[in-house]
């Protein structure tokens, strides 16, 4: 049997993908029975000399997406348009898809899966979160016999390799975010990675998959990393946590919670010893118990490596005419629980004044809004006569501690606050 | 659509299996599109009572082999036999199967895997590795692009407690080994898990599928974490290094390595971060990168959350009467590396007299061998008028570490080789 395959886009990852089927194309012919055939790839710039046949190249969208001939189309062009355009277009022509575009499959993958299915297709998009690292098909396959209570991950490498270098060598934001561009982890605008919506984006799809609920981006609570503060990852240190950007996502009491902030996660903790630009993915099930996933969640090599295992699964499915395809079902709207009924601990770092009173004044803010308080820690500041104040809490509801934060801001010995996280 | 399920063995993974199909019949029925009846259950004793229906027990092996209505047989009995004998009379009478039985797979899965691509039957061994991390999927599936280039895992639960135990908190083995024991880690008789024979299997199981080759129990070097002495933990300490059980895997120059033994592990290493009866494995692919699974490793639940994954795997592909089965061919005798030529660090220590010149002879022994010394520290001992001397080298061919070993035993200032382990 052969497989026709065409080719949208041909940057890092699609010259892996392209590299990796015009030359593994006889051994993986032997392992799988299928030949996949690189028919026809769509690139911007036809002219420019590249290393794969010419034959195969074209700028028109038209020669690939209406070649009859074509199976499979394999989109890894990114951005939201004309990717989601064209996937919808091979969708309605019968083709098959396989895509590693984040933002299409966040924003419009329930619609684009409900037509695959009204078509008799499949979509595949493992690609889409975590490069490499098997996700939608272990939520999708291996763990369906599970309720999934909680996923927590580190799954944007940009952040998580600046927060590296701002928590190891005491790099401040700017400094980390300029060497993240010179090392090629972060764009020339930083925005998608250092504000959290690249994050933001795949949680919306795991979260999506796990709980067979659809859980649109504008729904997830999102902060950035930008402006940390480098003295925020020694006091984090010395209580015996690390800064991630977490991607949190839980069902209490069958309202969906999906938020994406920096946060301080304990040094035992599996996601702080993610490091640089890895990502990982820390499942809890209710029989799997806690499973964590880690590898690189970028980068051309890795997440050609998802492409190309989504083709092959594909075959396996298509191989003799089957369907296959597991029933993705998302409730449309499902109860989503508002930030402000979250219930998490906290951080809070603030300069006072150094005089007497200061501590039971801000002590009795936390007690009337009702939160706990779990350590504390006291210093000199750099600044003449004042004192930083470091407080953790123990769980309480994000309005009261919204509410705290903004109350002790105001108290007359307080300076400011200089810093507010949420603990894991 | 339905299917009907005979279930072998109703112990601490059955009962749970049978559980969560009974109690989510219909939640999976309507994720899935089709309705897992469970039909029979075969128990040692009939007349035990227990909390599933008592029309669906029987004693009787035929009434679940030869019951015509049951499509797919679930076996949870363990060891080899009859358990094999009652899978490959499943997969003749045309029946699936569903089974967590390493002991089975390893010795007999690619037998077992031709048998049901003859009968167009399928075989899903999920949870005869590492509970409910997703293992087999991934090399299956998702990892099929890649060449695997190593496998590294920590893959029994109760030696790594034991050795966390004798780690953290200077057990010694037999000590490590009774608490063990009284917390339901350790069988009774625990040579399967301290004699490093399960590690072994299931090693086995992933190499085989891992390199598409044929990787027999017999032919993974074993040895055993019997006898490890408290002293060594400390050094390994002092050198940036957890002691661990390591099964390992690789294929340098086309030959397959393959072993279990313990193994300094160095402390940043994602393997040494695995504590108690945790499992994780470490995969190498030429696309993927670094990939670590881990996760809940036996147990009752997390075996079930794999098995009934598997079954649920096995509902997408017979759905429309397909088969997606991945073609697992084997190579039948694929090139085996001998011990004796597999490359690693080492890691020795030594009860010498302490006196001038014993470092020169042991140094002169090493030279000789071609091993090179990476790092050394001597200290007292506690017998009186000796001193410790441990080494770590380079990598050298294992046949050269052990000829080193056995002539700096026989130099004359040496009262002994304390210890000898492989460095990862």
């Amino acid at each position: 049997m052969q497989l026709n395959v065409g080719l949208l886009g041909l940057g890092t990852v699609g010259s892996q993908v392209a590299e990796r089927l015009l030359q593994k194309r006889d051994s993986l012919a032997r392992r799988t029975g299928v030949v996949l055939n690189l028919r026809r790839v769509l690139v911007r710039d036809a002219e420019r000399p590249r290393s794969i046949p010419s034959e195969l190249i074209t700028d028109a969208p038209d020669e690939v997406l209406n070649d009859p001939e074509i199976q499979v189309l394999v989109e890894l062009m990114g951005g939201e348009e004309p990717a989601r355009t064209y996937i919808e277009r091979g969708l309605r022509a019968g083709k098959h898809v396989v895509t590693a575009n984040k933002v299409v499959m966040a924003k419009h993958g329930p619609e684009l899966l409900e037509l695959a299915g009204e078509m008799d297709v499949d979509i595949y998009f493992e690609a889409a979160v975590g490069g490499g690292i098997p996700l939608i098909s272990t939520f999708k396959v291996d763990l369906i016999a599970n309720d999934i209570e909680r996923i927590a991950a580190v799954i944007n490498g940009t952040t998580n390799y600046m927060l590296g270098r701002m928590g190891a060598d005491g790099l401040d934001y700017a400094a980390a975010l300029l060497e993240a561009q010179a090392a090629g982890f972060a764009e020339e605008d930083p925005t998608a990675d250092v504000a959290g919506f690249d994050a933001v984006y795949k949680l919306s799809i795991l979260a999506s998959i796990a709980f067979g609920a659809r859980v649109h981006p504008d729904q997830v609570f999102r902060e950035g990393i930008e402006g940390i503060d480098p003295l925020d990852f020694r006091y984090a240190k010395e209580l015996g946590y690390e800064i991630k950007l977490l991607a949190y996502a839980a069902r209490p009491n069958g309202k969906i919670e999906a938020r994406v902030h920096p946060a301080l996660v304990p040094v035992s903790h599996p996601l702080a010893q993610v490091e640089g630009a890895f990502n990982a993915v820390y499942i809890e099930g209710d029989l799997v118990g806690p499973v964590l996933l880690r590898g690189q969640g970028a980068g051309g090599r890795p997440t050609a490596s998802a492409v190309v295992g989504d083709l092959l699964d594909l075959v396996f499915t298509i191989r003799k005419k089957a369907a296959n395809r597991v029933l993705m079902t998302f409730d449309p709207d499902p109860p989503m629980l508002p930030m402000a009924d979250v219930v998490t601990k906290a951080y809070y770092r603030l300069r006072a004044e150094d005089r007497t009173g200061v501590l039971a004044q801000v002590g009795r803010v936390f007690g009337e809004e009702d939160v706990s308080i779990a350590s504390m820690i006291q210093k000199d500041s750099i600044e003449e006569g004042t004192a930083e104040l470091v407080f953790t809490t123990h769980p309480a509801r994000d309005a009261a501690l919204a509410r705290a934060r903004e109350r002790i801001a105001e108290l007359e010995p307080i300076r400011r606050v200089g810093a507010f996280f949420r603990v894991i």
